[in-house]
């Protein structure tokens, strides 16, 4: 491949170090043989990676904290990675305003950090915030636990810093609170997983910091009462900061790391917050008695922020958890939440079809269900019937109303499908689109739109 | 001209009514000599006059209430006016789902009262609200007063139908409250002024309903006083759900229609509500200390909704008194929140010169003002400085880091700023997206950016 060794950006040499840049947190995410990757530090090193690539004609894989989980910051053969974590500064935390202007490669949790120590609160909160970075938020528009309440990343970004291919810096949006001077320009980059331009800068809109959060733990003897504590929490006024399912095997594996204090025979458990300022006491209590109408067969309810943390650890242990059991494919759909139920009682269904294990787990209250289907890595028949029950469970969610993504993306692991949701037209209008800020194609080649 | 008439669609035959469809609400809007007006009755009729129109290459002007503000919405000579207001139904409240799916010609309160009989709140509050279009909402990302607290029309909008030249019909979006496949094209659609295609579904977000708003009035003797009022109200935990100003002109205008028991020689009032849901009275005590700290000459709570509703009277008998007092350019821009008492000053001084009279009045809360300059009808010259001086508030406003448009969008009217803004580029960029939607640059020519 044609090499960035003649520019002034830093490349990384040591082979195993470049190979742990090559690959993300997507299933049997592989690095090819193939690739560079460039360390930007500044707005000027992406400018020039960007106007050499696209003279070279080099693919180009714009890269944060490589936490994606759908492939789409895997490195390209004869390509380069264009990682942006050093572009980590917050330059602006301005409460009069209620912005902040940060760099791409700021970690969710570092901004969130920052703007708290002001009295502010930046709500979007993948379970990944510890560790994953703002630019890779804005390019796969995150969502996580806050959105029931608070939506997601794409509605916190008032502006952008964009470098398209060629190296030409672009600005959108706007610092005020509002404007709608031309088109929005913003929105569509957001969530664009990296095929349109590399993002060196970020406003985002603040809010006024709630309250810590109290937490509510039910557990349910059946789905359909689950269901019917989901919707009548759907319909309180004071909407919850955290609506969080899991279903019989997603307790059993977080049982099974340490004691959480679930019960391993419920067929589900829900955890719902309220962060309402000087109200959160009363809002859990309110919302354990509706679960307790709707049939839960325990309800706890934590009386401070450090018991409410503790409730939620079970939640937090999952992930864990559920990357000791083995591979998996993990799903991402969202339907209309009053399908929920019935979409983990279609997925079981699938799995028990095709003798695999699933663990369903997700914001329900958004109808966003992440499933994991898990297979024997040694067996390659086990892999095929995983990823045809990954497939079916896909077509059941889009059959339901539904997309094959809330919040992860769509990167390499979900192109296959996005036809079928959008129409061969839409993606057509997609790659016309794309090719109008990238028209070599040197962006993400092959990603989301099959571009 | 080509006529519409070989088509099935409705056209206006009467000439006085075809006139008044001729015109939106912009200063100085004429109708063209020569020009046709269809009114669409559902999705066939509208992609009936978008294949004509393309084939036929006639310029197309998407149509609502007429309410625009800056010429977005009137007639081309030689081309056609497509009005959708007849695309007034309702389809689904869906409470669980949080989301109405609606018509283009459903009325901005129709749609606020229908949702409210559930229970349920869409928040966006044009003050047109009585007679503006869910269609205009969109295409120009309305705002209006609630803002400051809930955003404006694009923060609700889920999913859109899209009638495009040649009659393709397209979906964007997601009906489901998390959705991230692909671009997103919604936002590009909202607020794009019918210059992409023209709208003729729209699915929006709901909230529940907050509590009928308590108000404060109160009445300063100096803008510096208003100013250090307005930063500390940005500073409240509990964003308050309406923070309106009145400079002493608009005082001055509004007491000539009728006593709404503002003093005549105050410099500004400020007017803010609280809607939060059992704590109206405790905010807006609380604003009243603030207000009062801040240097208020005078504080004025209501204590219940009809209270309140008169104290806002003032506010709404705004845009009635200044059609009063005759012809003038009205401004919408926007700036950051801490610059918004310097921008009235500046306004001031700029009308001053030109020995014209100016009235401020807008969104405080937003940086978002909308400065009335006026002028003799009969006077050109008068008119020409009348320009002038919008001229200079404009730039004034960009120069503070601002907007040539909060929430009224481009236009006619802005269009000679939008390059000023935006840059060449970023203009020939926007076109570029244009000419993919709208390749014969039928819809709306010759407005937003200049296309």
């Amino acid at each position: 491949m044609t090499t960035p060794t003649s520019l002034a950006v830093p490349t990384v040499t040591d082979p195993d170090v470049r190979a742990g840049y090559g690959v993300d947190e997507s299933v049997g995410a592989v690095a090819p043989d193939d690739f560079e990757v460039v360390r930007a530090r500044d707005l000027g090193d992406v400018v020039e990676v960007m106007r050499w690539a696209h003279e070279t004609r080099t693919p180009v894989v714009p890269q944060g904290a490589r936490s994606s989980l759908t492939g789409s910051s895997v490195a390209i053969d004869g390509g380069v990675v264009l990682n942006t974590e050093g572009l980590d500064s917050i330059s602006t935390i301005d409460p009069l305003e209620g912005l902040a202007v940060v760099g791409p490669g700021v970690v969710n949790k570092g901004l969130k950090d920052a703007v708290a120590a002001e009295g502010l609160f930046y709500p979007p909160d993948p379970a990944s915030s510890a560790f994953c970075t703002i630019g890779g938020n804005v390019a796969t528009n995150a969502g996580g636990l806050c959105c029931v309440k608070y939506g997601v990343t794409g509605d916190y970004v008032r502006a952008l810093q964009v470098v398209l291919p060629g190296g030409e810096v672009v600005r959108t949006g706007h610092r005020t609170a509002k404007g709608v001077a031309g088109l929005d320009l913003t929105g569509l980059f957001v969530g664009s997983e990296g095929t349109l331009g590399v993002v060196t800068e970020v406003t985002t809109r603040l809010l006024p910091a709630p309250d810590p959060a109290l937490t509510v733990l039910a557990t349910f003897d059946s789905l359909d009462a689950a269901s019917v504590a989901i919707v009548a929490l759907r319909r309180e006024r004071h909407v919850p900061s955290l609506v969080e399912l899991l279903d019989r095997a997603a307790v059993s594996a977080v049982q099974s790391l340490a004691d959480y204090g679930f019960p391993r025979d419920c067929e589900a458990v829900l955890l719902v917050q309220s962060d309402r300022p000087d109200h959160t006491s009363e809002d859990v209590q309110r919302y354990a008695a509706l679960l307790t109408d709707a049939g839960a067969a325990e309800v706890a309810v934590a009386d401070d922020p450090t018991e409410a943390d503790l409730l939620l650890a079970g939640r937090r242990a999952l992930s864990p958890a559920l990357e000791a059991k083995g591979p998996r494919y993990l799903e991402d759909v969202c339907v209309p939440v009053g399908r929920l139920t019935d979409l983990i009682r279609t997925g079981q269904g699938i799995a028990a079809a095709h003798g695999l294990e699933i663990v369903m787990a997700g914001h329900a209250g958004d109808g966003n269900l992440h499933p994991s289907i898990f297979f024997d890595a040694a067996d390659p028949g086990s892999r095929r019937r995983a990823h045809q029950a990954f497939t079916e469970v896909v077509t059941a969610a889009l059959a339901m109303g539904g997309t094959i993504t809330g919040e992860h993306g769509v990167g390499t692991l979900k192109a296959p499908w996005l036809a079928q949701e959008l129409g061969e037209r839409e993606l057509e209008r997609q790659r016309a689109v794309k090719a109008l800020f990238d028209p070599r194609g040197i962006l993400n080649p092959g990603r989301v739109y099959w571009s």
